[in-house]
């Protein structure tokens, strides 16, 4: 155990890939509620820029409640409408008055959700197709951390939070979290009827992994129900070849399962999220910080997204804890499955928690002595640099969810 | 009397112009009480034009109760910015569903406004500096009245109501008028640090004209108080001068009246509108349907802004009753002022009030007897085209406030 | 002419009475415009009262702009209810800080309107039938005036502004503005099912006055169409009644007349109010300060209810001259009709107007000169006692619609 | 393994009383997100239960969304004030209209809020310190489930999702759920002065067992800063009661380690709430179905509150598998840890998920063999009667936080 009471130690289950049933989901970009962590998340990263920039430092504020109400929406194949709009209103604090100048905390936190909205779900169109709205109540002034342009120090840990980490991504996992992103990278930029808000759920059994996936389509680029057909079809080979990048088990990939083509039920939108038509959303209730829910895993309630980054221990923690999980991985041989818990002590400053609790499976024929010291020496590094998680955070450079 | 019950007679008072004191107001296009009246009407204009296109005739709808809150803003010379954005409700009714057709009534309505809102008060970032909202129930499927593409009808008055109209306007009443639409005109493209938002107060003893202008001065073309004195100098020439071209009397033009230059108290603003600090807005309470405030003359309480062209009969018969006014003096020689009042009776159709009442003052040698049966012509011939009114507010072409 | 520029003059125009046609409006108390009148003047006086309690003076605040938006209802014999609820917005500006203590302006707000609908609008269930919202910016906390508990000072007049009053009110003025009191008071205490919602119209051709009530009935205390129908009557005969008592003239009562017993559409209510149904409603767009829309007279564009009563002209001027005229009339005889205009002068004492102006038109065998030093001696008085307009609108003595 | 697809095994890792580290955490019924939870699923029982009223089955609703914005408020010894307002929205869909009928969804919800937060958070004054809003969004009509007052069908599963269960809880566990359950129970009804806002968390590391209490102070029972060391010492001695009565283990209870007596920051209210000042909240961020927060645990990322108990999958699962889990072990002898996971399968009545896991760690000497056929009875009796839980659901008397 170092100063930083740090502990490696054998965790007590089998590794996740080795466990028989395993589950796991992602909630796409243009999912309602990936939509409110996403603008969560940006609008946070637009007042702390905004901070430094006026005042040298990120003062308080905390942005972690966007809630979206969905709306209703007449998609027909060639191109519908939205018909009722979506309102979202932006929550939370942030402090609009320092040191005798007045700072625009709403209109800086709607601009940043007008901003994300036109770059990720580009079919919606904003202050039309959805009413933004913000209440950001007065922050407290006297709360603002050192984290400016001239000094970076360590804060103290102000509440008793908990962040958890996991490495390496099981091969499930990694066909779901990279499924959707290149659904929405490069697929979505081939095929633009395939919509932001794209759902997988990952179910391995033993050596049989079933990948289902809910693609919302935008209907201007579905001429009839043949074209949608075989836009499902597409997707699902496209999904198929993703999954068996990463797979030698069996696989197969399901793509808008509750479609009746018959009662001509099927997953169309004039925007490319169900959001348009029914589907509410609020921050915190979808990915965790890894992109991903991993029921077989431990996994925080915190929701990332939106919190601030320079004193939201919650925040720093499950985002370092990842990037140390991952670090521990790629340097280290021999570990098959490996989890990172950070717990902070109140009054204590952040890189030093109440506890680095590293629980390991490794690959059979290496002992965790083998490995602790190594272990032990990133997570000391990477500890000592918990103030580069918060840099990264304001540039936009991780992602919450 | 005509079978349309067409009454002209003496009006039992002095010319406006005659009496001893007068009082004219516009509040111009930039006002929070006419941002509202331009909006609700915006909005009502677009639903009509969307009912026509979509379903070959107008539906059910009012949408005359925008509410507009005001914001704060921190205005610098050379430019500031809002601080705290504008929140602005559209409040009405609105057809939604139509034979088996869904109508995106608030859809419209927000791209309306939005649209009015970029051209009439460019400054202000729609999104950003004021946040667009909409409420609107669901109009009554039943009640629309035949007024389409291919047919039009004269529709039966379904309320008791009033409408009241003058000309010719007084000198005092065209220089307020004149004043305020050049100044937003002309001189603004020339002299961008004028905003929108310019309130001009007239009054008029015997033979004396006050002309007060409260001009809203954007920040980002002042880059001084120089400048900005140099700004208000510079519309009280421009006013003087529209002022003199429409009187002989003696005129003295008075600029930003209540700016305290010791105090640095200004009327300086980001946006040109002084809804950015503080002055809520609301359709009905600025401009009656002439574009004036006339307390000399008789008014109707009636909000014109935002009502169904078609079968709001208020709405109709003010504009009416003022097109009736300025067609009769046009053509009609010798008239010094003439008030024309339109009253509906329940169940019959618009074109034949319950009275219409044109009352007037000649000029000296001319007798009522004298121009009475051409005024009635007249009177008969615009009600008898009275439909067009409701074709001119749809198209845009008459201005309500 | 006084120090104070008061004029006394003849009016050139006919009494009111004496004109050929006479229309007369007064929105009762539960109208949905009268119920955001209710509820800005409810909401300005209990700040008043706050402030002058918490820190002996009236602050700045301005509250004239409640907006409300309808809601659904499913009136049915015997007792429906509301479906969707309405949604009334206060909006405004009130000091929120001041001299370092906090001053919950929209907690007082909202119970002044909780109060205000529980005690007009008894059956609307607050925070059920109608959801209660607030947002009112932050006063300027320099702007408060001098009205407290210990001394009271004469304002300056901050705008150029306007008031006007007028008496005494014609017959038909007077029927239209009984009726509705007495129908809202000692009828509808022994008879429930008159809801507050009453409307009525006036129109007076020569010596034929038509009286024409919209009632609302509530459908609890109506069991059956014949019910309904026997209501309907009892009201008919109940204004008939209350009319006779104002004039000899010939009178007709019309009650419900939109009604169409066949079609089974009649003015039936849950609450009592059509706001619950379609009509939305705003401050200032209904009765003038006197309780009546007076197309015959002049009128004041102003919206009276929720404006500050220490330092609106607009509103001070509104009352003060209504006061004034209905004074002078009482204690002058020979007086037919009058008008009393005030007109403020930025900068000066309020109780110094740029001009009051009185109108009047004298009694047969009456001149003028018989009664200015009388009529002037009475506005002399007024004026010098402004300040009591104020103190009586923040005892909530003065009805401002 | 049954029909039903029951699976019981061995669970791979040490039961959670025997793991080194134990984290724990109650959000109490006042916490700003357990307020949301606890509206959100009052508002789903009143619904549920006037659907039967009134079509005799419950229709399409999903209500899981209510989001808080926090107020501000000025606590202080003796009884401060609510300063700025709570804004609380209710989000979600409901059937508004039915069979011909028009069914109140949103003025239902705001009763049962009202309701709710009149019984749970008393010092709360509905209407003046908290606003309560409302925004349902018409459900899908043909999307009830045949649950009624006649007949009960099992519906088919319409999602893969995915509920997990527990049983028993550990010392640290029952000790923080007791301590949260018993404060706000019998504790506050003798000490008013402690509000619902008591957040606990337990942290136990090996046999070392810290109890960390954050509790809101309700100012009026408060008289001074004696006092109110005198209550935080209190609710200490409680709660250190309440832990031994659960533990034999070393037990430290600390009770709002953030006040700094110096500083005057102090956990003082004036509703019992932190969310009068600064605490947003929102559904789903909180404890988990269970009431507990157990990062050791598998934990459903599902929000339960609020949700559709008829046909929500997920909502029934994780209030099933809890069920499940605490019947097996309440009957079953020798178990020492288990957990029940429920994954449904689209299209399959839920009583037959895709697979019932239950995985189990048994006491010394016990093997799972012994046990497996009474667990599996149990699971399979308890699947039998799924519809039991929507029925306790709607009559309340399962809590879902």
């Amino acid at each position: 155990m170092s100063e930083r009471n740090i502990r490696v130690e054998s965790i007590d289950r089998q590794a996740v890939e080795d466990q028989e049933v395993e589950i796991v989901e992602r909630k796409g970009i243009g999912h309602p509620d990936s939509i409110c962590d996403g603008i969560a998340e940006s609008v946070a990263g637009a007042l702390a820029r905004e901070y430094i920039d006026r005042v040298g430092e990120v003062l308080h504020f905390n942005t972690d409640e966007t809630q979206l109400v969905a709306g209703e929406a007449a998609p027909a194949f060639g191109g519908g409408e939205v018909v009722d709009p979506i309102y979202l209103l932006i929550v939370g604090r942030a402090t609009k008055h320092y040191d005798g100048q007045a700072i625009p905390a709403e209109t800086i936190a709607l601009r940043a959700a007008r901003e994300y909205l036109e770059s990720e779900i580009p079919h919606l169109t904003v202050g039309e197709d959805i009413v933004v709205d913000v209440k950001l109540g007065e922050g407290s002034g006297d709360l603002q951390e050192v984290f400016g342009e001239d000094e970076v120090s360590v804060p103290m840990a102000n509440d008793t939070s908990f962040g958890v980490g996991h490495a390496p991504l099981t091969e499930t996992e990694q066909i779901v979290r990279e499924a959707e992103r290149r659904l929405n990278g490069e697929y979505a930029a081939e095929n633009p009827e395939v919509g932001p808000d794209v759902k997988i759920m990952g179910k391995r059994e033993g050596d049989t992994i079933d990948v289902t996936v809910a693609a919302a389509m935008v209907d201007e680029y579905i001429a009839d129900l043949d074209d949608y057909i075989e836009a499902v079809e597409s997707v699902r080979e496209f999904v198929d070849g993703v999954a068996r990048e990463h797979t030698d088990r069996e696989v197969a990939v399901h793509v808008n399962t509750a479609d009746d083509y018959e009662e001509g039920s099927i997953f169309l939108t004039v925007t490319g999220t169900s959001a348009e038509q029914g589907d509410d959303g609020s921050v915190g209730r979808g990915n965790r910080a890894n992109g991903l829910i991993t029921p077989n895993r431990s996994m925080s309630m915190e929701a990332t997204s939106g919190k601030n980054p320079v004193n939201h221990i919650g925040k720093i923690y499950n985002l370092l804890s990842t990037e140390i999980a991952e670090s521990v991985v790629s340097e280290v041989d021999g570990i098959r499955d490996l989890r990172v818990r950070l717990l902070s002590q109140i009054g204590r400053p952040i890189d030093q928690p109440h506890v680095a609790d590293v629980q390991l499976v490794t690959d059979d024929g290496v002992a965790v002595s083998d490995v602790d010291a190594d272990v032990e020496a990133i997570v000391n590094r990477e500890l000592a640099n918990v103030t580069e998680i918060t840099r990264s955070v304001i540039e936009g450079e991780l992602t919450t969810f």
